[in-house]
């Protein structure tokens, strides 16, 4: 192709130029320090596997997401992570192999084949915290609560947090024994809140009052309220549906409590990562932007095929977009020192003194001249004065 | 393929847990810091490209290095990036386009096809700095420079430093005008030492002369006494031979001053990357290693393809490899503060606390007691006495 043409990047997959990645790495550090606070530990996954290994638990939604090549060792399908939680959570099941609960986290880039959504990158920095071994929702709000912990850090304003939890749609469908292809449907007709097909739908169940129940969910949404009245709607369902909202009303009521200018938004048909999530599922949201900035669940499940189903849960973020949409700043690199350009012992010791006290120091190529200081962002600048190199002021 | 199978990794791609994470990223973090205290600025470039962006440049040696996979939104071929060398020069050349020099460094995972060599990783952590729009020396020391720092502060011992120039054996062989075969197959016996070959491939060139000095390169390798031999048996070479050689000459003074205790040993027959380097090559060594521990070089053409040819050299090392044979220690996790499961807002309070002034605390779940806390790495517990939380030594 044209020379002109050879820097052209496929569409949503970008560079990131200084000004941006300093603060992305001043985010990072923050971040990875505060999931370390929190007891997390980094783990670092391969960029890729073997494909089977890659779309294993998390699901074969993400098969079409996943980038695909043949690895010329083993003529076998690789694939490349389009998600960083299944090998994560791999690691806990397998390789780490912990009797009690484990905590781990992980910052890494993750490739999509089709953006998620219009105009959204197909190249992602996953940055995200997972939780083992307990199935209980203190697990959840220790998750929830580090989620918001990361927005705040990030300085994002305005977050809202949407809670759901699969568990009270599949148990209501499992006590109906609907079979697969109405299931589908009403899971279709749910995700899109036509509240006429799932009444249709449900209308046609055996029991009656299930029908009915699956029907309520679409209207099942709002503020904290619409847990009161999910007790009364839901009255009557299955042992497993009622422990989903016992669970919901604890989540809630920590979040409440520890969190009180986070505006909680419940939505009982939310199924969210349905497929391979098993209980409360999360989100945030900002105003004025349809997707979420950070989202999670538990999926209890996903160890199981790597020979040890573990209970967990987690979030994960993309940490480009969490930085573009938050304020955090970036360590400051405005201030620096400009060095002449020249071979005398005493002042390449001299610069080597500043960059050990931690100052930037640019050291002048031949023919560049102190004016330069200048573009190159210094304010100060190494001069010999009174017989020794000096830090002085630019122009003084 | 059964479930005991799915965490197998393919051949040379590894998975890092947290002992040797939390090492990798303490190094990280505080390479980046020196780069930045060099002058250096981050840049992030995107892990898949169009394959021909991908090999312009660095040349056609990365193209069995390189995975490739069809981009399903252009129809056309990706490639996954094997080295970032080449995309940092298109940022510099293209993105940036700074008139003055411009320095960037960068840090990232590149994935090979195949092992470079036996037995060694095909999934690097790249990390290293560029220097754009300076051709002379300096430019070479200062990143040579910036190279020693790395190994120093990631506490690698027994460095060794191999200089050679490409732009000796580059100029004999443009002033021989040999054909494109014999410059081939000396290119060959050099990198052989094959002294019986390169003499009889020499011996055949119209110009005598020139033919003993393609022969003594082989000879000319060892410690700085290198050059003033060299100076002696090229003596009539091409000018821009002699200049190389004053290059060297001033690379090994300033070093040798700068870095007494690290040996230098040049090569003059030495032709690593000969493709697309142009001028002074290093890399860098450690006792009982056949591969070197970083490297680098001048590559003055590589701006050319992206429209804007600037002098450029460079270095890099593989930041998991520096680590595994360095001694830098990770930061410290091995001190953690243990909290009982309870609701009970002043326990959380104390919580919040402790994190924010940099502690690692680590929540009970339910059902786990504080019995179980030296498993999880701590070493103090919160614990209710005297009518408050307070932070007591394990079993005090």
């Amino acid at each position: 192709m044209p020379s002109v043409d050879r820097w052209l990047l496929p569409d949503g997959i970008d560079e990131v130029l200084p000004r941006e990645a300093v603060r992305i790495e001043t985010a990072r550090r923050q971040l990875l320090d505060l999931f370390s606070r929190w007891g997390y530990d980094l783990v670092i996954t391969p960029h890729i596997e073997y494909l089977e290994s890659l779309l294993t638990g998390a699901g074969h939604d993400l098969e079409l997401q996943t980038f695909k090549m043949i690895d010329q060792l083993s003529g076998r399908m690789l694939g490349l992570r389009a998600d960083i939680t299944p090998q994560v959570a791999r690691i806990d099941a397998h390789t780490l192999g912990a009797e009690g609960p484990s905590r781990l986290c992980y910052c890494g880039s993750v490739l999509h084949t089709r953006p998620r959504a219009l105009s959204t990158s197909r190249s992602l920095i996953q940055l995200g915290a997972e939780l083992y071994g307990d199935a209980s929702s203190a697990s959840d709000i220790e998750v929830i609560s580090l989620m918001l912990e990361t927005l705040a850090l990030c300085r994002v304003e305005g977050v809202h947090l949407d809670i759901g939890h699969v568990g009270i749609y599949r148990g209501l469908i499992q006590a109906a024994g609907v079979d697969e292809s109405t299931e589908s449907a009403l899971f279709d007709a749910l995700q899109r809140k036509a509240a006429d097909e799932v009444a249709e739908l449900a209308g046609s169940l055996e029991q009656a009052s299930l029908g009915g129940m699956l029907c309520s969910l679409v209207e099942l949404s709002g503020g904290v309220e619409v847990l009161d009245r999910a007790h009364a709607l839901l009255d009557g369902a299955p042992e497993s549906v009622m422990a989903a909202l016992d669970d919901l009303a604890e989540v809630a009521q920590v979040l409440a409590r520890n969190y009180p200018d986070v505006p909680l938004y419940f939505d009982l048909g939310e199924l969210r990562g349905y497929h391979y999530h098993t209980g409360v599922v999360f989100a945030a949201f900002v105003p004025g932007l349809g997707q979420s900035v950070a989202q999670g669940g538990r999926y209890d499940d996903i160890g199981s095929d790597f020979g040890r189903a573990r209970p967990a849960t987690g979030f994960s973020t993309d940490l480009r977009f969490l930085v573009q949409r938050g304020q955090i700043v970036g360590a400051d690199q405005a201030s620096a020192i400009w060095a002449p350009y020249s071979a005398e012992a005493g002042l390449q010791q001299a610069v080597a003194e500043q960059r050990a006290a931690g100052q930037r120091v640019i050291v002048a190529l031949p023919g560049q001249a102190d004016s330069e200081a200048v573009t190159h962002g210094c304010d100060r600048v190494l001069t010999w004065r009174d017989g020794r190199w000096q830090v002085v002021e630019l122009n003084s």
